[in-house]
């Protein structure tokens, strides 16, 4: 009975689908299915606008978009998370894959097998090494790129115009062309920007009205939050719908997403090797070699951003996910999104947001999104080449712009001046190479931590004898910091004097400490002078017993070794007289 | 005065000649002329030996071994030390040269500019992330790798004369011919080890003989003292006795170094490009790009081998080294080595230790020994034609054998297995690429120390209100693990539970670990528990003042935290019949 009552439980935390499902009941139907189109609502322009700061087509947005739903239903230990495509995950990628659909499905394969692995091998505890100043630093410098990378293209098509203008000032119906998409797509960004903007402020101060209103104002209320929640959808509806007249009378006055591959994407094992263009054929190995890096980042950052999510959620909501078992369903997610063409995905906090303030009740919710965006890969894909990428411009500056935290520096700056380093370092490199920024980032705190272990503060108590006390663990790093201090304070000394140790504050201790303390003792030993420890904790006595120091000595307090170095001396002093200890002290 | 005094003092720490040239006199000649010349005869087959493990020409080994006597007599700080081509760093170099003697000289000009820039910008503490089971692991991998390359040449060329043999059965004046050099290699090689082993076990016993013996017993003493000091003179000079007779006689019977370079290296610019014998030019930043890793490993290594030696011999010598002035002078050493067709070089133990022994003075003895390594290159070189290399073989083992310390692992193991760990998978990845073993140690002593500071050994007093007490400092790694913890005990307790935190060991606190504090606190707040501080350290209270936490509290002693606590909590009870407490209770 008990064994089976064990079974059930690792089976449910192994498909958490069946801690909920068997109480599944209508009432949470109808949220979850409320919510579930609601982010679909989100999902599907937020997938076209990511797919192209990916550098791919935008229909592999709306590829990588479905799968997630599913498998996270099954896997996921929170009922708020959306998988799919993300701001970050989008930048990250385009990086390493170079606008081949090719190294994104494989890139999505070898990332998902990583995640699932890491997940397997319970490594979820490598994510500890990435501290909070190198996330935000990284979240900050991500939101700079992508909503520049936004601004970009009609800065640059500004100068282009500028050019024509000069060059072929008569050619112009040339020159109008240009200038009219130009100001097109200007002008339909900023008009969208604002009613995005508009509507996340009513939102926003919808919040602080009371709750005794009348009905008409809470109707009201009720429309205005609709609205502003599935704000993206109306955007890009209304973009396509004034481009699509606009097309129709002859004027082709904005950029439009064009030609797309149609219906949904094949299910198809994921591609081996390519042929380019010019014939030559790039196998599976050569692939993964190129993508290089990005096979230790994009996973590492994949289960970052959800983790950090779904942490940032459960702690909202009261709830309490499992890393690992987080890790392994993205991981899976990726492993199967391969087959249907996806790029790498990863929690969303946009559409985690508006799926938790919908009201979902389970990661059923999930299922419902997909089915709209499978819906939309089947009957609305014709409709997508009138989408006016200005449109998908303000969708993708409205989505990062929360990241850019400008607080989070002038916060760390008050509190510890120092953590601003590897902030700074990871925003500064992230412009270099987006990649780069992080791992420069893990390297500085590293460095700072070893720094910490390497100089500990220490106290030095100078009278006849001297005591030292380390104000944290005694590891390899600071070994040799430590051998300096001895000698500068005992065996510089003439005579050279005595130590006490006081290792309250030392709860481990290394090889490369124990060694150096050897060979302290020995020097301290043949210049008649004695290091005895004191407060020793019961762990560290017993590796210190093991090493077989040479006259090892250890009290329980400090004023105890000051007791038996005094006598000790005094023992010392008595000897002197005798002819050997003389000659020991003119060798000296 | 003072003023003059300081410059006296910064010239004198800047150039260490200052401090005992002044003071030279003939009593230190005398000694240092006898150590030079004693290291010399040392020095030469060594250099020779030493060369053909790089896989250079054997001249190339004498070219090293000349700059560093002229640059450490000025710039050095320890009165043993000698710089020369070592077999640890010969063995590194042939891995990332390939032979080639231009990326030889173009590595010893960039680890010379590495290295003093290292000096001068006092980059020393990198070394202390080196801890001793990885050193320790490294060399005696280096130590099996280059006494097995010493065995391995006459190895090969008995299954090559096998292979002779059984093809060429008929054939047997050149079967015989191959097997005669055979087994002159391996009868001459053994012959040569037996004596270098007896001469070597004899001058080890000398010193358990005591003082008062006669005139005859002390000459007698003497002489094998010298014999053995000199032994891998004595040997290369008698094997080449013995090959230059049978070589003269008609018998080829070993095989010899053969036809050298002669005369003395030109001093010129290093080569910036190379011509490659098909035509192609390889520039400069391609051969860096080619040298890679080599130009962080080989420099690391160089002083971390060199400053090795050198606190070892100032412990026992009673005198201490400045290791960046150590830097300073192998940096330069290897700069102007360029200059003359040099490889890196760095401190040799063997050749250092011979120099103390025999009582060397002053680092002027350097100067005797370039001067005997210069004459040898003018005037010996064709000779040098008939060194057996079975004898170069001999010395090499020699020299590398008390390297093999199989006492470390297992002291390792006595003492502290873990760190048997880092010891372990530098000297199996040594046997991969040599470089790779120590990027793996300190790799994995780092990930060792890490996972000390992620899980941090912590003491839970589970009375009403939970005490921890974590054993070491809270930083970013354990961020994450804190906050398991205080979840376990406190939050998912119900009701929720104070919680107080003895910080008495934690002397530091980053900013990772004061966010996910404040994310705690405002979890414990509502639900309405609490977290109070106690035994805050002034340097952790001022940050956490910094921080405005919300509802911040501390005491001195966990006592009266405890007091705190229980007031508050009777305060809760009280409050608890108003209809707002209750609320809030439901709304848990």
């Amino acid at each position: 009975m008990e064994a089976q009552n064990r079974w059930v439980s690792t089976l449910r935390s192994c498909f958490p689908i069946l801690t909920w499902l068997p109480g599944y009941n209508l009432t949470w139907l109808k949220m979850d299915v409320i919510a579930g189109l609601t982010v679909g609502l989100t999902a599907v322009p937020q997938a076209l606008a990511y797919a192209e700061v990916a550098g791919l087509p935008v229909q592999f947005g709306l590829y990588s978009a479905f799968m997630g739903g599913f498998i996270y239903c099954i896997f996921g230990t929170s009922k708020d998370i959306t998988l799919g495509p993300t701001a970050i995950m989008s930048l990250l990628c385009s990086s390493f894959i170079g606008g081949d659909p090719v190294f994104a499905v494989v890139l999505t394969l070898l990332c998902g097998i990583i995640q699932t692995a890491m997940a397997l091998l319970r490594l979820g505890f490598l994510l500890d090494f990435i501290s909070y100043p190198v996330i935000k630093g990284f979240t900050c410098a991500a939101a700079v790129t992508i909503g520049f990378g936004q601004v970009k293209c009609p800065l640059e098509m500004s100068l282009q115009t500028l050019d024509h203008n000069r060059l072929f000032f008569k050619n112009s119906v040339i020159s109008l062309f240009w200038s009219a998409s130009w100001v097109g797509d200007v002008v339909l960004g900023l008009s969208c920007l604002l009613f995005l903007l508009m509507l996340t402020f009513m939102k926003k101060s919808l919040s602080s009205i009371d709750d005794d209103a009348s009905f008409l104002v809470r109707s009201a209320r009720g429309l205005v939050w609709s609205l502003a929640t599935v704000r993206n959808a109306l955007v890009v509806i209304a973009a396509t719908a004034v481009a699509y007249s606009a097309e129709v009378t002859g004027n082709h006055i904005f950029t439009l997403t064009g030609k797309t591959a149609r219906g949904l994407p094949p299910f198809q094992a994921p591609p081996l090797s390519e042929t380019t263009a010019n014939g030559t054929m790039i196998s599976f190995s050569e692939i993964a070699k190129d993508l290089g890096g990005g096979l230790a980042v994009i996973p590492l950052m994949g289960v970052l951003e959800s983790i950090a999510i779904a942490k940032a959620f459960g702690s909202k909501n009261n709830y309490r996910i499992d890393a690992n078992q987080e890790l392994f369903a993205i991981g899976l997610t990726n492993i199967l999104g391969s087959f249907v063409s996806a790029y790498p995905v990863t929690g969303s906090f946009g559409r985690t947001a508006v799926n938790s303030q919908t009201g979902v009740c389970t990661p059923a919710g999930g299922i419902i999104t997909s089915v709209l965006v499978l819906l939309s890969l089947a009957f609305l894909m014709p409709l997508f080449f009138f989408i006016p990428k200005a449109s998908l411009a303000a969708v993708i500056i409205m989505a990062v712009s929360p990241l850019l935290e400008y607080g989070v520096p002038m916060h760390i700056w008050r509190v510890k001046k120092l953590d601003l380093l590897p902030f700074a370092v990871t925003f500064l490199f992230s412009f270099w190479e987006v990649q780069y920024g992080i791992v420069a980032g893990v390297t500085v705190s590293a460095l700072m931590l070893f720094h910490i272990l390497a100089r500990p503060k220490v106290k030095v108590s100078d009278d006849r004898v001297v005591v030292l006390e380390f104000d944290s663990g005694l590891s390899f790093p600071s070994s040799e910091h430590f051998s300096k201090l001895v000698y500068k304070h005992t065996l510089h000394a003439s005579p050279a004097r005595s130590l006490v140790l006081d290792c309250s504050q030392i709860s481990s201790i290394d090889f490369t400490v124990i060694h150096e303390l050897a060979e302290l003792m020995k020097q301290l030993e043949s210049r008649g002078a004695e290091l005895v420890f004191s407060h020793l904790k019961p762990s560290v006595l017993q590796v210190l017993l093991l090493a077989d120091l040479p006259s090892f000595k250890h009290t329980d307090t400090v004023d105890e070794a000051l007791q038996l170095l005094t006598s000790t001396t005094h023992t010392t002093v008595n000897h002197s007289s005798d002819g050997q200890s003389q000659e020991r002290t003119l060798m000296l």
